[in-house]
């Protein structure tokens, strides 16, 4: 069972959006077996679109589209649609009196005509109702190939996948069990993790496949399982983690099933009933956004002070000037003092401090662009390392966020 | 003059990560005046590399490949491409020279025969050396497309983009003019802008599009011309913003040119020699994330307490335990409390402060999931709005974030 996911707009192919649909899409049809041989992403052009149809109908039993809907760029998208399946548009009523619903509801202008013209829908298709939005989703079928249009926003997508789109995927096609369990390793490279665990590798069964996802210096590896028994699936990837845990277990930290490492110190903490405070210098909020992007952080997160000026450090942490002047504001005695600092006044039992240089350019600490000091406190001490992750900025918050996690979730184990 | 990117690598078509890079790739190349026509995200498989391969060059003119690179991955990409061109394998002896120093240099541990086979390359490709890792850059011709091939980590990628890809398409090809404009809109729907201003866009000349861009409560509005005469492209597309802000000048807060709206606060701030604090609850640190990811942000921003926990609203912004308890902690006088609090303790300007909840559940604050308080302090005055944004918590956060500074916005204009 394959799926091929066309992504229609020029937003994506001159880069002002980038295209996260596709992956959640991907990471979807995924779970219930069904694979996506490609991603095509075009210009919101008509004979561009009748060429991506064509050429999908001829690889994949499933076409997605995401895009080309909404009630400015509705025109292009249906007509092409009509087009390709030999059909018309027509208006449909239930369609129409959602539009009015949601406008009498939410929005506080007349519908106007453009937005009554999102009712019509080839007459062939199969109206997909978008609870959040005005665009329908659109099932239609040509010689054996099933299409599904959605608009390209991404919540309204979302919804339209799981209520819509997904169910019906389950109750139409046969697939087989995909399991996936995710490795996470620190701090060994991705070429020498391959080295050591070579036969290993070979040995695998060919219905399990292994891939390397190195990223800001974190290498994770990916076993893949697909096949009809479900347990035989399972205990196979469970045995051969087993034998991975001889050879490099002392770089693994955790797994992840669909979860992060925030996710595992999270709930860490939470079963403890202890919790974690920050204090982000470099890093500039980006540890505190990564914990409470997922419901739940209030059970083990406190919060964070983000003291991008020097005399915030003082101020909100009680990091003495006279510290901060012997030795620098980007120092391994400042990133001590800001973790005990926001460790007393959150009142938590963990913390983590930043404090560096991303640069682009030289601060005033005088440290090399890249530097960053990592602090960590814990019921009973407080340590702090020295990095130098990279001339790039983004790179440098990017790990620095990474490398805490690490060394804290190091003391939670 | 028209471009493909081929990503290849399972990790993006099962959705274990964004396809950041070809965002990237396009925004780049449209700078210099190259399309991008289509994106094809293809699975690490021989035949369909071949296939992928041979489909673009009928396309296109360039076609850039990244991922299928890198130590564990080199094999069917490497051996692939010398297939589609007829090449064969040899080593390359200054990548290899380069992989070495980087080990010398950056790893501790030893070079090994897989971080070696990283120097072979096809005979016909011009090497593009990869300063940031060890896997090179290789461009190579058939029929008159020209095929660049890079790993697909996005920083190396980037780096390789930079310094050899882009000043080589520089001279190679002639480009026309591609200049874009957006212009930053809030507080109307895509529709209803839509029908104000569907004469002016009725009348937009064949050289300028225009594109409706909705993303959480704010619609950008793009303008791209496309032409060998620069100045007409740019005069031309100045004389129709003017003529559209007669149309919707109320809802215009600003122009992008690779701007956003943080960076349009910071602007204006610096150049006042004035300064902002954040107190977020709901949003988590998303705010002070959005802010300090551009470099620059110590000139205006002095930083944030993410207050998470109820307590620390209390402790480290000194809003009254009483004022909780009368108005619940989700309401307008804790969000001007915290404001207020901000502002005084990190000694700023100006402040934002967010609390609300943005679910999936209700909190003990009894308000409805997607509520949103958020307040402003300026030099003069305190105030607040609340928001009901939605019942997903992304969703909300990426609201109350955007709307913050909307709001902050309309204090500095």
């Amino acid at each position: 069972m394959l799926a091929e996911i066309i992504t229609i707009g020029d937003e994506i192919l001159i880069g002002q959006i980038v295209d996260s649909n596709s992956a959640f899409i991907g990471k979807e049809l995924n779970k219930i077996g069904i694979d996506v041989y490609q991603i095509t992403s075009i210009q919101d052009d008509k004979q561009h679109i009748l060429t991506a149809l064509e050429e999908a109908k001829n690889r994949v039993d499933i076409v997605l589209i995401t895009g080309g809907l909404g009630p400015t760029k509705d025109d292009i998208t249906k007509h092409t649609l009509c087009e390709f399946f030999g059909d018309t548009l027509i208006q449909n009523d239930d369609v129409l009196l959602h539009i009015e619903t949601l406008f009498a509801k939410y929005i506080n202008t007349p519908v106007t005509d453009i937005n009554r013209m999102q009712a019509l829908v080839p007459t062939t298709a199969t109206v997909l109702m978008n609870n959040f939005g005005t665009a329908p989703g659109m099932w239609l079928e040509k010689d054996d190939t099933v299409f599904v249009s959605m608009p390209g926003v991404p919540f309204e997508m979302k919804n339209l996948m799981k209520d819509e789109v997904l169910p019906r995927f389950q109750e139409k096609f046969n697939r087989p069990f995909i399991i996936h369990k995710t490795v996470l390793t620190y701090g060994m490279g991705e070429s020498a993790i391959a080295k050591k665990i070579e036969q290993w590798e070979d040995e695998l069964p060919s219905f399990i496949k292994l891939a390397y996802l190195p990223n800001l210096g974190r290498v994770r590896l990916r076993l893949s399982a697909r096949g009809t028994d479900e347990k035989l699936l399972k205990d196979t990837i469970e045995e051969r983690i087993t034998d991975l845990h001889i050879l490099i277990g002392d770089i693994i930290v955790g797994y992840e099933e669909d979860e992060s490492i925030e996710a595992l110190i999270g709930k860490l903490l939470a079963s403890r009933g202890q919790f974690l405070a920050v204090a982000e210098s470099c890093t500039g909020g980006k540890i505190a956004q990564s914990i409470t992007t997922r419901s739940g952080a209030s059970s083990f997160f406190k919060g964070a002070a983000v003291t991008y000026a020097t005399q915030s450090k003082t101020d909100i942490l009680g990091v003495h000037e006279d510290l901060i002047k012997k030795f620098t504001v980007t120092s391994a005695e400042v990133a001590e003092a800001m973790a005990l600092g926001v460790k007393t006044r959150f009142n938590s039992d963990y913390s983590i401090a930043t404090t560096g240089n991303a640069g682009p350019s030289k601060g005033d600490g005088d440290v090399e662009v890249g530097t960053v000091f990592i602090a960590i406190a814990t019921p009973n001490r407080v340590f702090s390392e020295k990095f130098v992750f990279s001339n790039l900025r983004e790179r440098t918050i990017g790990k620095a966020v990474n490398k805490s996690f690490e060394l804290l979730l190091n003391e939670l184990n």
